[in-house]
């Protein structure tokens, strides 16, 4: 099933205004495109487009308030929500900002506070200057942080979203399968990135957001670089790392290939990956902290070896190739059933780095891995 | 040639020098990836996880200073900046701001202005809460607007910047032509998506951000959702509208095919949105305004029949997938040589809409087509 039911929605803002009643927000006041989708279903490409703010109000009680520019009116109108006020962006002397004071100003009393995320991992998306001037129009009310509601919200994912990531992930393990057919010694790594999205799509995905890897001698150089035109040759070693959408949700992990047979220490990294992964999958049980399955992972990483300048061992995943929580020392977030993360160590070796991702899902019991779970040998090409 | 010679960066910082002096500004605090990639050349799919905060400081005088999260460092370093502060991000205390605090401080004087983009199509990559944070961190300096500096310098393209986007173009023009090899009575819209995403792959895309259209009776009722599991009919007009992407340079524009004989009205529709389109393309040339040319399209377009919700009638492109100008009546902006546009007639019939978009380039003479020039007669499959 494509989206979700109106149901699934109302209970979300629920959630939202029970959580606003205990921190004495009045309102959320969001702005990008994940926290709009996650109240209304409003799922369209065009966010790519930077021209035009967008704005959605959930108040304290009653069903969300979407501010928009006329362009989305359509769309809009098929989700669950039905007011719905327009304005014809782009306006270079008012973008929305009046129709939006008027309308927080409509829905909170005079004094409220008014919650915009503001924390880790989020922005604004709107001009700032126009944020400065909403302030200025809306009175006395401030707009203050939203309190970690969408955050604690977003990390906790309903069944119906787990089942859309599943069939993201299944779509990946598919074109992952798939890649001997298009890598070989010689091929081009631009020509394997074009090739990887075009089998991503040819076995379901939506759109493939995210593809980053590399392929050098031994292991690459960072995770995070488009495709040079260098050509695959023996002894390089192969990672492709993707974020391709079914619905609305990701799927994020990687695989890494050998050309030619590996080197001892590449298959020692690999298998000290794995091993760091399935340790960290094993561990990952309600009541564990994303802080202890960095330090189970990290233990095994850097046992007489550097490690990467990664930043983290893993993260959470859903409607953004990354979300909260972070495997990191300093985040206690505690494990909750409904959690999607990914794990992803990385390792050193000899001047070059290789890592290993998979994504898993937290449940009552033992967790479920959502990629198929590799074994520690490293494939060859 | 991918990428693009230092001295073309080395061109850009000093033409912002040049207008911060103008200004009254000391640094130019930016921090999404247009506004980063246009100084530094750094190219990189990462954006897509919202999680990390990047920053680059553009001082006074001397090269770009970058304050990026470690996983980033090796590829910033393979640009022209030598100036690359990393911290280990994320980082629930400190993501950054001290860092970025400090630089600030070491390359501005104590009553320094600090331009950040905060105008029109801008908004302000990092939480607000930090925002808030590095305000209070920096002593005397406030952080201003940047004066329109990156709209005016972004707006104008260079010869090299042009190549890219007429690249773009190209690939966009190999991949519709081969729409009628995935489209036809029957087939499914979303695999029509999905395949047309393929086509532009196989012809060159590096990656397509961006991909919307509609096929219904006689029109479309938005030009921006996504794909449905209907199956096309004789009687749809399909419309494809993308975005791929070149060396970090986007195509963005669309085409129509009737599926069987198109009605008359159909026909004249599609016939007045080339006449409108046309019309623009003649009178593009340098010292005409954005706002002329909306009204040019606008009085073909509206004779006798309504207007469409998209709040204007074409755009700048380049980096992003929409850029300035607007061609909408109040954007006075003048025409210069460099810039490209779209020229995105939209028009009404009976409750349905069709758009038409080809991308141009301004010239010191007569405009030229980037996206190949179009007939009045629509398409048939």
């Amino acid at each position: 099933m494509r989206g979700f039911a109106p149901e699934e929605f109302a209970i979300r803002v629920a959630r939202a205004q029970h959580r606003m009643q205990e921190t004495g927000l009045s309102a959320l006041l969001l702005t990008t495109e994940p926290q709009l989708r996650y109240f209304t279903g409003y799922l369209t490409r065009f966010w790519e487009s930077p021209t035009r703010p967008w704005f959605l109000i959930v108040p304290i009680s009653g069903k969300p308030v979407a501010v928009i520019p006329s362009i989305g009116a359509a769309l809009m109108a098929q989700t669950w929500i039905d007011d719905i006020r327009t304005w014809s962006a782009p306006d270079l002397e008012d973008d929305g900002v009046s129709l939006l004071a008027d309308t927080l100003r409509e829905l909170t009393p005079e004094n409220a506070s008014i919650g915009c995320p503001d924390g880790h991992e989020t922005h604004v998306r709107m001009p700032l200057a126009d944020l400065r001037h909403l302030e200025s129009a809306i009175g006395a009310r401030q707009i203050t942080g939203d309190h970690g509601i969408l955050r604690a919200l977003r990390m906790v994912k309903s069944d119906a979203e787990i089942a859309k990531i599943r069939t993201a992930c299944q779509i990946g393990a598919h074109a992952f399968a798939r890649v001997p057919e298009i890598a070989s010694a010689g091929t081009p790594l631009d020509q394997i990135f074009r090739n990887f999205q075009r089998l991503c799509l040819e076995e379901g995905a939506d759109w493939v957001p995210y593809l980053a890897g590399g392929a050098e001698q031994g292991g690459y150089s960072d995770v995070i670089s488009p495709a040079t035109q260098t050509p695959l040759r023996s002894g390089d070693v192969l990672m492709l790392d993707t974020g391709l959408v079914h619905d609305g949700y990701f799927c994020d992990y990687d695989r890494n290939w050998s050309v030619g047979p590996a080197s001892k220490a590449i298959r020692d990294a690999h298998a000290r990956l794995v091993e760091a992964s399935d340790a960290a999958f094993d561990q990952a049980r309600p009541g564990v902290t994303a802080s202890q399955l960095f330090h189970t992972m990290n233990t095994i990483l850097t046992d007489g070896s550097a490690g990467t300048d990664a930043g983290r061992l893993g993260h959470g995943l859903g409607m953004s190739l990354t979300e909260w929580p972070s495997l990191i020392p300093d985040d206690h977030t505690e494990l909750q059933p409904g959690m999607v993360l990914t794990l992803e160590p990385g390792i050193a070796v000899d001047g070059k780095i290789l890592v290993h991702e998979e994504n898993i899902l937290i449940t009552e019991g033992a967790p479920e891995f959502l990629s198929p779970r590799i074994g520690p040998e490293i494939a060859e090409i």
